[in-house]
């Protein structure tokens, strides 16, 4: 991806780029016009701007008075073989707070900005190193809670959802040349045969528009997970279901506030796959405040689910009064996919209501169907979903949108064919899906849209 | 520090040495016997065992399947010049947690094995690349929680402390071959200057060792930073006060759970010294078996303080219980610094009770005197302490515990010499301080010191 040509050297800046915490190392960067020099003013070793790109030197940092601040390793980036296409200097130094900080204050005293969150990687993509959709992928791969949104980061990164905007795009100049053509020779007899052959290469690229946008509801659950909501009388076993669950991988459980800081959602991870459970307080029609309280947010929890699961406790007799709660959540579910457990089978009355129909019957405390549990919770969070595993995933809402733009201007244009409308027309709308492709890749943006993507990467990145 | 000769490469280790979080990069490390060539086999790019030391290289990490895991610079130093002595790479990916920890799986499935704690630092010193006091330094500078604790962990890091332990020993082993000569001249006349001279010489070295071991009270107070008890009444504005002192620099304040998880310690620096600040309940006998814990843990607090403030509301009337209290407390205090705070200046009493003698009066709320307050508790912290901030200190128990042992020993030298001993005695006595000396820089080890010290390490150092 190099390109020896179009690197701007902007004013230096720096951030601490590893994690904050302790640890072995830390590692602090500075890149643009004259880093090296720069750096060098408080570097006691080598002297760094005599040396060659891609090499590492020992030495020490000096403060502003001339102290030593820590004892590092200096890896020199000449432009535009970096990351950011500048000059850069990576310092690595002893990995704790109070040292990784007096080394990057050591770099402000020298007159050098701090970086902006996203300020290395926004320079990258302004250097020409990498397309928008592929920064993006940086900061996803870097979010990632899981292997699938990891691997659907990398095919990212990878550049594969900018080959296949640069086809499509391809594809509309292609279109576009053709109308001009038209436009060219209109008194000629080319029009006929190049109306059909254009209506063609639309209709195909609509579909394969379509296609990709059919990857997003997949890439979605991929990238932020699967919201499963746990419904149930109190007592059917929410919590504990919910603990064996996430028991044997707790080393990748954390437990997140939700929207409302009153629910805890609990990240959990499947076979590559996230899911946020929610745990909820209940659902029926109540009069005590605080509870209906309880049961608003339960139901806003079911109302934006990607996957609900009731539990019934196999141990009490069914109520008509659960069959009915059961049916109408069942309905309210919609296209949501519904699971319907019977739980504590190991205390299971024996007389069974077999109008019920289980998907599975399991016993939390046994451990009994736990494994079918998680398997079904996956295959069904993924029902009806394009995947697999290689294909290439939308993750992204933005990038979604603008497909979405795309697919509207080139259904205009077909549209325009169809209704015998003139060239001109056809060029607006083909030339408005150009556009709105290009957002994708970063060809066409704006300050704006720059701004809202990289301020959510963090700093040092 | 680097020397050609005594490195042992060990089988290959690796482990993230960054710390762990979400950051723009993280790194990890390999090294051992043959890491170039290992980590090579899960490498695209540059073949690595045909690179330069020191010289970075731009590829990407497959995993076991051939599988790409992520794009990657990996640094290679090559044997003895790294950080370990070894043959290293340091892999540097995205900072992403789970993106981190696949590029470690893809090294754990190269067979290398996990690094221990501080195993990295233990092959360097094995290695001779550092004495064992820098070791233990490298995990002070990591921890270290003040600048002064940064200052004095560098000091130790650039070998000065075992500078002056090889000088003793060189004084040692010079009063050791005096003790030998007079063996080898028993019969003739060399005898009593020698006498003479060896005393002065072992004087001296109590004396030195006496000027070294002074500087641990200080150093212990800037490694782990000062106790500090807050006392007084109910609402004498204890936890106003330590709201006011932490306010301004509440990014470096975490809150650490004390020893009995229910008493909250505020840890807070100063220009450059670290304070841990305790709230105690309350001091007064009680019958109330919850308020008698309360007093108990206040009491152990008080007990094991480095510095005593009192707290008197000057709003309210001085009982004769209350002054009471205070001398109780000035006396109970001892050695430890006690200071005598009014506070709530701004609504004080028109009439004073004079003959109580404030150290200062204070109003939180109106940030009187605040900054006088902050440098009242550090002078009087490090009151009668051996501090100068070029001066070298002894931080660390171990090294005090030593330095007492060959101290002890040389001052047996000096006794038997006094009584006239044979220099056999003289002899054992000497040749146990130099055994002791030695524990400090690891010339002299045992597996269990070594154990103990690198156990305190993080992974990846």
């Amino acid at each position: 991806m190099n390109q020896q040509n179009d690197i701007t050297q902007k004013e230096p800046i720096t951030a601490i780029a590893t994690p904050v915490g302790e640890g072995g190392i830390a590692v602090i960067r500075v890149s643009g016009k004259n880093a090296i020099a720069t750096v060098n003013e408080a570097f006691k070793g080598n002297d760094l701007t005599a040396q060659d790109s891609h090499t590492v030197h020992f030495g020490k940092i000096l403060d502003g008075e001339g102290e030593v601040v820590d004892e590092v390793l200096a890896t020199l980036f000449h432009a535009p073989k970096s990351y950011t296409g500048e000059e850069t200097v990576e310092i690595s130094c002893h990995g704790g707070v109070l040292v990784t900080q007096a080394v990057l204050e050591a770099m402000l005293d020298l007159g050098i900005r701090s970086a902006e969150p996203g300020e290395f990687t926004q320079r990258a993509f302004l250097n020409g190193k990498m397309e928008l959709s592929q920064a993006e992928a940086v900061a996803d791969l870097i979010h990632a809670k899981s292997k699938k949104a990891l691997d659907s980061a990398h095919q990212q990164l990878e550049g594969r959802l900018g080959e296949h905007i640069k086809q499509f795009r391809q594809q509309i100049i292609d279109a576009t040349a053709m109308v001009e053509l038209e436009l060219d020779f209109a008194e000629e007899d080319v029009e006929f045969a190049n109306k059909e052959e254009l209506k063609e290469l639309l209709v195909e690229l609509d579909e394969e528009i379509d296609n990709l946008l059919a990857t997003y509801e997949t890439g979605r659950l991929v990238k932020h997970g699967v919201k499963t909501v746990f419904i149930g009388l109190p007592n059917a076993g929410k919590s504990t279901l919910l603990n064996t669950l996430v028991g044997k991988d707790r080393a990748i459980v954390t437990e997140i506030a939700g929207t409302t800081r009153d629910t805890i959602d609990v990240d959990w991870s499947y076979d590559g796959l996230r899911f946020i459970l929610t745990d909820t307080a209940g659902l029926r029609e109540t009069e005590d405040i605080v509870e209906a309280e309880g049961v608003k947010r339960s139901q806003k929890a079911f109302d934006e689910a990607d996957l609900a699961v009731y539990l019934k406790d196999l141990s009490r007799e069914l109520t008509s009064e659960e069959r009915e709660d059961i049916a109408r959540f069942q309905k309210a579910a919609g296209e949501t996919p519904f699971v319907l457990i019977g739980t504590k089978n190991d205390i299971a009355l024996e007389v069974e209501d077999e109008r019920m129909d289980y998907d599975l019957k399991i016993s939390a405390l046994e451990g009994e169907k736990i494994e079918e549990l998680k398997k079904l919770m996956k295959q069904r969070a993924l029902e009806n979903k394009e995947y697999d595993s290689s294909s290439l995933l939308v993750t992204s809402s933005r990038h979604r949108d603008a497909l979405q733009k795309a697919q509207e201007n080139v259904r205009s244009a077909i549209q325009a064919l169809e209704q015998g409308m003139t060239g001109d027309f056809l060029a607006i709308d083909l030339r408005a899906a150009l556009k709105d492709l290009g957002t994708i890749t970063g060809e066409i943006t704006t300050e704006d849209i720059l701004d809202s993507i990289f301020s959510r990467f963090c700093i040092g990145k």
